[in-house]
C-alpha cells in the first residue's frame, strides 16, 4: 500500500515540472481508512508546499490519517510556514516519506519534529524514484551550482550535422518534441554563439500555452551575438556570458537589447565555464540544458560540469570525415581516460533512440 | 499450439547457427496426440535437413502426426533427397510451415507436392520470426550476393577511436563477446588493410572450441598486407581483395603465404566492392561481417551493399575533433540524403547499447 500511495505522490509531484524551480518537485497524498481524503502538489515556486496543498484539498477530518510525501516535510520558515507544524496540528498520525531533504537547512529536522510529536515516520519508500525525480534540486541545493544536462542529437554514425553543416533534421518529430519538454523542465538553456550565428534559433519552448521558456544563455567570448538574433527576442530573458576580450562597445549594445551580461575571466581565451556556472547558481538557475556545439560540449564535460547526458541517436547514416560529432575539442588521447557514464537507460521514439546516462563523478 | 511448436522449431533451427551456411537454418518438430514425438534440425551444411533429422529422431509411428518446420520442406534433389517425399512416405498428415522457401528452385513446390498428397498445409505461422532467422539465406539465395552486416563500435560521442588511434576498448567484455558470436555466425569477415596494419588482428572467433572461424577478407587495393600479419595465420582461410594497381610481386608473395587473391577492377583507385561481393557470392560466401574502418564502411554503405547495421554504443565520451567516426569518406551533403535505416531494435549489454537496424532498400 505504501508503494501505491507514494507512486501517486510522485505522479502529483511531476505536475509541477518546469514551474517550481529552484524548489523541489513534491506531491502529497493523505489516506484514512484506505481512502484518499486529500492530495496536492507544489504547483509553482512561491505557492503552497505539497503538504499544505493536500491538507487544504482534504475533505475529511485528518485525525489519524497517513500522509505520503516524496520529500521530507520542511521545518523552516521560508516563503511559506513550515509544513511539519501544520501536519502536527491536523492530527495526522503517520508520515511516509520518499527521501530525506538534501537541503542542509532542513535535512532530518522535519522528521525529528514529527517524531517528537508522536507521529510515526517511515522514510525511504520509493527512495530511488524520489531521488531521480529531484535530481536537479539535490544537485543545486547542495552545491549552489546548476544541474547541467547535456543534450545531443546524432546520426547512427555519430554526426551532429553533415559536412556542409546541415542538421535539419537529424532527430524525428517525437524526439524534437521531447527536447521542448526538456526546455520546459529546466531554468535555462545554454548554447555557444556559433549556434546563434549559424542557426539563429529562438531557444524557446514550443509545447503548449502553459509551457515555460527557459532563460537563454549564450556563451560568447567576444560578444559576437548579432543584435538582430532571435535569442534577443522578448519571449524570455537572455544572458550573454562573455569575457574581457569582448569590446565594451559590443557589450553595451547587447545590454541595450535587454540582455544581461556576465563577464567571466578568459580561460584559454574562452569563457570560464566553471566560473559561469557559479554565477548562474547565484541567480537561482538550478538547471541548464546544454545544447552546445562540439567544442562547448567538450569543455563542459572536461571541466566536470555535466551531470547528465541525454543523447538522441537517429536511424540515419550521413558519413563524412569532415562532419562534426557531438563532442569535439582537443579530446582524450586514450580510451582509458574517457569520461565514463553510468546508470544508462534507453528509450525509443519511433526509430530514434534516446540514451540517458550520468557521468561518473571523479 | 501452432505457435508453441513453431517456437520450438525456431529454437532448434538456431542450434545450427554458424554451421549450415550457405544453407538455411531449419528446425522441425513432430507432434502427435499433443506429444512431441520427434524433433531435429539442420546441423551442418551437407548433413540431413531438419525434417529428415526429426523423422530419424522420432520414437513413434508418424502416421497422423503434424510436423512444424520454419521453412517450406524442399522438393528438389540437392545434397540430400527431397524432404517432401519422406514426409509423404511416413504418413504425416499435416505440415505447419513458418515461411515459403525463398529459393526460386523450390519456392511453393514443396507445398504443392504435400497438398497433392492430401497433406494439410498451414503456411505463415510466426512468419516474421522465420524470415528474420533466415535473413542471410533469403538475401543470398535470391541474389547470390552475400548478406552484409556492418558492425561498428563507438563511444556515446560517435568515436571509433581516440584522436591518437586508441580503441582498446570502446566496448565492454559482453559486447566484444557478442561480436565473436557474430563472427561465428557468418561465412566471412571483412576489414580494410589499414586495420590489418594498425591492429594486426587475427579476426578469428574466440568463443569456445566448437566456434567456427569465418573466412578473412582483406580489402587491400595495393596488396600492402604485411607478410607476417596475423590474418595470414593458418586458423582460417584468407582472401585478399586487390586491384591491378597492386604489384604482381606483392600479389605473388601473398599467394605463397596461402591467401587467395581476388583482383577487382579499380574503382576510384580502390577495390570495386560491388564487383567483389559478386565474386564472394560465387564462392558460396552467403554472409559477411564488415568490421571496416570509416572509409571502407562508407563505401559499402554508399554502394548499397550493407543489409544490416549492428552498432555498439558505449557509455564513454572521448571527445576530439580529429577522432574517427564509424562512417567517414566523402559523406552526404544534406541530411535529407542520409542513408535511412528501419526496423530498429535496441539491446543492452551492461552499460553498452547495441542498436540493430536495416538500411532501407532504394
Amino acid at each position: 500500500m505504501d508503494y501505491k500511495y507514494m507512486k501517486k505522490a510522485l505522479s502529483l509531484a511531476k505536475l509541477g515540472i518546469g514551474y517550481t524551480n529552484p524548489n523541489p518537485l513534491v506531491g502529497a497524498v493523505i489516506v484514512k481508512d484506505g481512502q484518499i481524503i486529500g492530495q496536492g502538489y507544489h504547483k509553482h515556486y512561491g505557492y503552497d508546499h505539497a503538504e499544505i496543498d493536500a491538507i487544504k484539498n482534504s475533505y475529511s477530518d485528518l485525525k489519524g490519517s497517513t500522509m505520503y510525501v516524496n520529500l521530507e516535510p520542511c521545518s523552516h520558515f521560508g516563503k511559506t510556514p513550515p509544513c511539519v507544524y501544520e501536519i502536527v496540528k491536523k492530527g495526522i498520525s503517520k508520515v511516509v516519506i520518499g527521501m530525506v531533504d538534501p537541503n542542509p537547512l532542513v535535512s532530518g529536522n522535519g522528521i525529528k519534529i514529527l517524531k517528537e510529536n508522536n507521529i510515526e515516520v517511515v522514510v525511504g519508500v520509493l527512495e530511488d524514484e524520489a531521488k531521480k525525480l529531484n535530481e536537479i534540486f539535490i544537485k543545486y541545493i547542495t552545491t549552489n551550482i546548476p544541474f547541467c544536462i547535456l543534450k545531443t542529437a546524432m546520426t547512427l554514425d555519430g554526426k551532429i550535422a553533415s559536412k556542409t553543416g546541415d542538421s535539419k533534421w537529424i532527430s524525428n518529430d517525437i524526439s524534437r518534441k521531447y527536447v521542448h519538454h526538456l526546455r520546459h523542465k529546466v531554468s535555462a538553456i545554454m548554447v555557444g554563439v556559433n549556434t546563434v550565428i549559424l542557426d539563429n534559433p529562438y531557444l524557446t519552448t514550443r509545447l503548449n500555452k502553459r509551457s515555460k521558456n527557459p532563460i537563454r544563455i549564450i556563451v560568447d567570448t567576444y560578444c559576437k551575438t548579432p543584435l538582430d538574433s532571435n535569442v534577443l527576442s522578448d519571449e524570455s530573458k537572455t544572458i550573454i556570458a562573455t569575457t574581457n576580450l569582448a569590446l565594451d562597445e559590443n557589450i553595451e549594445k547587447l545590454k541595450q537589447k535587454g540582455a544581461e551580461i556576465i563577464i567571466t575571466p578568459a580561460k584559454d581565451d574562452k569563457v570560464d565555464l566553471s566560473f559561469l556556472m557559479k554565477e548562474l547558481g547565484k541567480r537561482k538557475i538550478d538547471s541548464i540544458l546544454l545544447e552546445g556545439g562540439s567544442t562547448l560540449n567538450y569543455t563542459a564535460l572536461n571541466e566536470n560540469l555535466v551531470d547528465k547526458v541525454i543523447s538522441f541517436v537517429s536511424a540515419k547514416i550521413i558519413g563524412g570525415t569532415l562532419a562534426k560529432t557531438p563532442v569535439g575539442g582537443l579530446g582524450k588521447d586514450y580510451i582509458k581516460d574517457a569520461i565514463e557514464l553510468e546508470n544508462v537507460t534507453v528509450s525509443m521514439f519511433d526509430n530514434d533512440i534516446m540514451i540517458q546516462a550520468y557521468p561518473k563523478k571523479v
